[in-house]
């Protein structure tokens, strides 16, 4: 009977879910984060959410394990509230490259991420350019992931030397860098890594050709920036000439961005999935927006048009 | 058909856990807690658990999250390493205090955390001294809380000028300082906040008799000591005339130890359930330590002999 | 797509039902408790439920076990005939104060009873003056805790001594007396049971003053009346002068009302939660209606409006 | 780790408790049920139950609604004390018959007791002679049905007169009867009772013959033998000259072995999964017992032997 | 807030689904199976499910566990498009006769069935004359279990000869014999299989008088029809003198028609829950349609009035 | 109390079954699949599984719906004959490929069937090569994976040129082709499929050198074998001058055996993880035996060492 709906925003990144909300043409709903001198976190709702679909607009960026535990709380808090269905808007989901084993006795944090979200009330997930798209399996209830590379590459388009070569940094992102690669109509090469054998040193491995050419490095999520710093080498090694990095969530930790600098990449282009460092003006970063992508989706998962995907 | 169990440490309170283990006469289990750049954790079990019974010592102490979160990847890790019954021994409860909502629209966070527990796999838990007794009620598994009211106690008895008055510094204290009272056979009194009506400034009121005698206030938990220093304003100015202090959790937050002294606090008890700040040496804190009763409950749920409470 | 509600009213407490469909304007939903010689029961819903929200009011009072069956046999009449959401409004919790183990080897049967009603396809339940407050976290769906205080404060309003003392009958119920003490700007004081060391016999001690001064002993529930009997005389002893008893839920087993009578108490004010016990007439019982606060929340859980609390 | 078990019983039936332990050569566990005077119960199990298989004898009969209370309130007592995997033991399981609906908007209570039991933490079911074999299907665990039909047969045989014709006493019960005229060698009959097309009145309608014959009449409960009154007058009718009865559980209300003499029934034969009622000594009642069956499947539980079925 | 609904046709019998929707005036939802060379298959809903009722209109008849496959891969799809309410529509639902276990150690599969179709997100059932009622209760979602003994008495009224005998072909039957009979106003004749005491053979009884009557054999399922054929020839050496049989769901495996066409049965009468078999053209079979039954339910699924029983 | 173990081959792959418990020098349990006219299936444990360790052996390869539902039975039927811990051991996993939605409203069956597995009681998963590693995440249960590449290398080693090439098919089987790579020290390509921008046409691609060289085609599953066929081809184009195939389950369906002969391909070696498909006879497969490996870690299961992986 009760009618409406609530987008909040955690402490995450409250830029995004303000961006998110003003793009609806509502505002943020009011809700307060406490943290104690402990470190532990209570929600208040300000306002109802009886029988209302309630969005918590929350990346699980770090502190992942504050940031996580806060959007539980902020879920719990509404359903015993008695909201109706409660959808969290995760844009970026932490733990989500820990999506299997490695080693033997490892858990598998995304899927336990998975089942703490489901443990706690939520019923639908909206997320961004998963780092892989299985983890939607993880969950029993509707996940909507949406690609940031449509907006990403709009934005390099027409700013690319036509010459440039996509390449992804690992095995595991040929995948990705053949999606550029077929959006930007441009030829693809692969990095991998691997062990000589008898030897416990990695080297990097190059599938394809740069000779000459400039790169458009692409990946899913920058975190430090490491992975990032051997491609270029290895690039540079094999006689490409220029580099630009593209990924959707921008970590940038431990001065990535000055570290990718130093390499000589050219730019730096995200989303604003996460905040950015502080002090990262004058890096070569760029930010294209997410807001109305996620904005749109709310309003699809309100008034029952599907997205575009 | 597999037997033996393991005793796991976290790293919230690794001292603890190799206590309980050498009063068991065992090694600590070996296992590898990572933590990357992006706070990201992981934890990698090095012994086989195949059919064991797994015991994980860990409180939930500051930094909370973080510590709640090693709990859930370790259990998740030894489910999926086909552990047998997974025991969480938590000598200190995070989140303990958030075991009912003061306002309308708020998490009731300790429920929240037992589901979260029982959602990781954990099918049994093993805590001391829990906030409220109602929070075994949040889980549907066996809890076994352990009392370290006597060790205390036994820490004090002797020690005390026989006149001491035992003083709960609210309400929500009385049955724990009934029992320290009985304990140590002496009178009660009770300290009970109110708003005066028409104002909004607490006042700290006292029901009972302290003029002239020394006072043992008791609590289960110190974060900063606010409470306590309040306390023991009200009971000076009602003429008391020594202060101590014994309480189960010494988080001990914020120089607490040092406000206290600066307040005349003669001494202040605590147990090991939670690491003693550093930098506390110097201060009239005391130490008990809770390491043979949780060995204790250990050996019983091992070999079937209930433990004492 | 469908739409409406009903409220049924079971066979604990129809007044109270038909008083709280009154007050809403509505009819209570025609439905049948049919028992059976052998003590089975069931129930007939005699209208339609598809889709609707439906409302069970039913206090799970004496006898505890039936009234609690026969709520469970309306859910799951209720959850079988596809209704919406199944909310039960039981103003009056049984086995409340059976949130925590006293002993070893028991259970905690309020626990228990939630996980029985979630069983059965409750998905939110109001009650009034919960035993204690963490109740509410031994669900996963919400919990309504409304409260008679306010209520049963109104009715003593103006007709106390202004020397009244307000007493709790024993250290679980400091936090109320504290609430009606503040209400009605009144001192304080506190009884506590006692063992003296060395032997089993109980001693109930006053913290407070109350010599030359009428009292108003408050609680949650009246049972048979035993510690109320016991408070007056303790009270007594110490010289009080008036007695007077306010409590939600009165139960008043076992003549309870004669034997409150014959210690000299003035008046017994309880609320209509539970049936008041036939031959009551006469007795000094006052009697309070919750029947607009249940309405109230009823009506603001279906048009979404919060309860004031 | 730990081993062993322990049978307890409840208060519904405590003597086939103790011939069940007797059997099995084992002391009935200590546990000690209370009931307040609000009518609410609580268990005290009184011996250590860590890691052991724990066995509760409770068979769920008038008063039904408090013994499977008192079961569930077992079962969660030995859950939060760690037990092992636990069994209800249930000979007679009340609301059998409750095993689906005869109108639209009822419980399916069979099915709705399933899911308590399981809620609780019931981990097996042993149980005699279930109303319909469908109801192991309401649960998800494992449920042994006993057979009581061989011990009843024993019984009678050598007794009856060759003659017999064995009759249904309704549709539902055609199953049962084929089975006993086929470990009886005797013939079959079926009533059945039909409404007139167009009248209320239900007819009870014999297909067979049992002229100058004499009856036994099979079924699995009795309760207040109502039906089975009405079938000896069909069976007078049609010329029928002698009448016995047999059934599984005897709840035998309201006068039932009374009212079954005054017809000329000239034997009841039950068994012991309840109690028989209080004078019920001069009536022609006849008991063999289960508790060899049930002692015999909980040693099959123990070591692994199937029990015949 | 979103609204609407969609029913989908699964491959089982899509003749069915499009005269539901046709009844109901709506078109069949848009949705493609696709089934891989590695007998795997996959749904495509293709048009969005977002907050609307979906109704799945698939019986699980032969090839029954990829129409069950499919049903439940129907379910995942719309749960994971964020369906609102899931109904399955299961005219015919297999492993209904497994609804018990015959030997000790065998599933009881349609309790499986049951559990899988929760577990795959289904909300609701609707389902027409389900093998025993008790199927209800394996599910704790609702079950309408629609009869269409109606339909088919109706296509017989006035066609049947007024000596026809009602026969139940074995003792589970027997309920559904009565009802035929009364309905039909006829008498009722019940066969009932038994071995010798001491033999393996079983030989067909038959209880009732059949002699020079015509003969209505009722069932709620033909499969290969080797029960009728029996049941044909006992009721033929009785003396009965012509054949006819009714039932819900013809599955005529292996030439049921043309089998019981040559022990002379006039008329084999059933409904369009599941397809006839290809080639049945020529056989004695006549088909009643359930189509407005299911379309009226799911008419009161959606408005709210309940369906007529 | 129990103990013991029993290994039971479902109908998929009884010689798999036979000889891995042939290794561990045990029989296989003894158990019968009945198949009815209308294809339900239903399963006889014809022994004992009280309290046992209960293996499962079925692949659920083709017809994967039926070996599906028989594997659940499986685990329904050992489960309500109260087994310890079912585990299943699945050496090929059916609906592996489906891990994931390609377009927005499909099934992801894979984290289906995980669901389905743990509904029907499965505590325990061992499987072969999954198709995607994040598969162990859909399940909350121990997931072991065994890689039989090891096994495939092994065959491999010294029979290869070494100048072979080893070809990832497609941008998802790049990490595996590294493993083969790197345990083989041979080089890398990679093929990978991309529509031309603005056509429909899917075209081949291939990084990397494979001129004048021989090549090796890894991939897990070979179905009909047509991505090979085109791999063939591509590498063909680009000069390649020999073929092999190794990949673990070799399904081989719709003679792909045949066409890749046809192609040139000299060897197609898989494991027995699924049968070969009859008349293979005469045509270049190879079969490597996984029985060892999973022999070995059903044992570890049982006796608690852990499997090498």
């Amino acid at each position: 009977m009760n009618t409406g709906f609530v987008v909040f925003g955690g402490t995450a990144n409250p830029r995004l879910a303000d961006a998110v909300t003003r793009e609806m043409g509502v505002a943020t709903g009011a809700a307060e984060v406490e943290r104690f001198p402990d470190g532990e976190l209570t929600v208040r709702l300000e306002e109802s959410v009886r029988g209302k679909e309630v969005f918590i607009v929350q990346s699980t960026c770090p502190p992942v394990n504050d940031h996580l535990m806060e959007l539980l709380a902020f879920a719990d808090a509404a359903r015993r509230s008695a909201a109706g269905r409660i959808t969290a808007v995760v844009p970026y989901f932490g733990y989500a490259r820990a999506d299997r084993r490695n080693q033997r006795r490892e858990p598998i944090t995304a899927s336990l991420v998975a089942a703490l979200m489901q443990a706690a009330g939520i019923a639908h997930v909206v997320t961004v350019d998963l780092h892989t798209p299985q983890i939607e399996g993880f969950f029993s209830i509707p996940v909507d992931t949406l690609s940031a590379v449509g907006a990403l590459v709009d934005d390099l388009r027409g700013r690319l030397d036509p010459a440039t070569v996509v390449v992804s940094p690992d095995a595991g992102r040929v995948k990705l860098a053949t999606e550029y690669a077929l959006e930007l109509d441009a030829p693809l090469a692969v990095l991998h890594k691997r062990r000589q054998s008898g030897s416990e040193t990695e080297v990097t491995q190059l599938v394809g050709e740069v000779e000459g050419r400039p790169c458009l490095l692409v990946d899913d999520i920058i975190s430090t920036g490491g992975t990032l710093v051997q491609s270029v080498r290895a690039l540079q090694a094999a006689g490409a000439t220029e580099f630009r990095v593209a990924a959707t969530h921008g970590l940038l930790l431990r001065d990535a961005l000055g570290r990718l600098a130093a390499e000589g990449v050219a730019e730096v282009l995200v989303t604003d999935t996460v905040p950015l460092p502080p002090a990262s003006e004058g890096s070569p970063v760029r930010v294209a927006t997410v807001a109305p992508l996620v904005a749109g989706v709310i309003r699809k998962l309100l008034y029952g048009t599907p997205p575009a995907r």
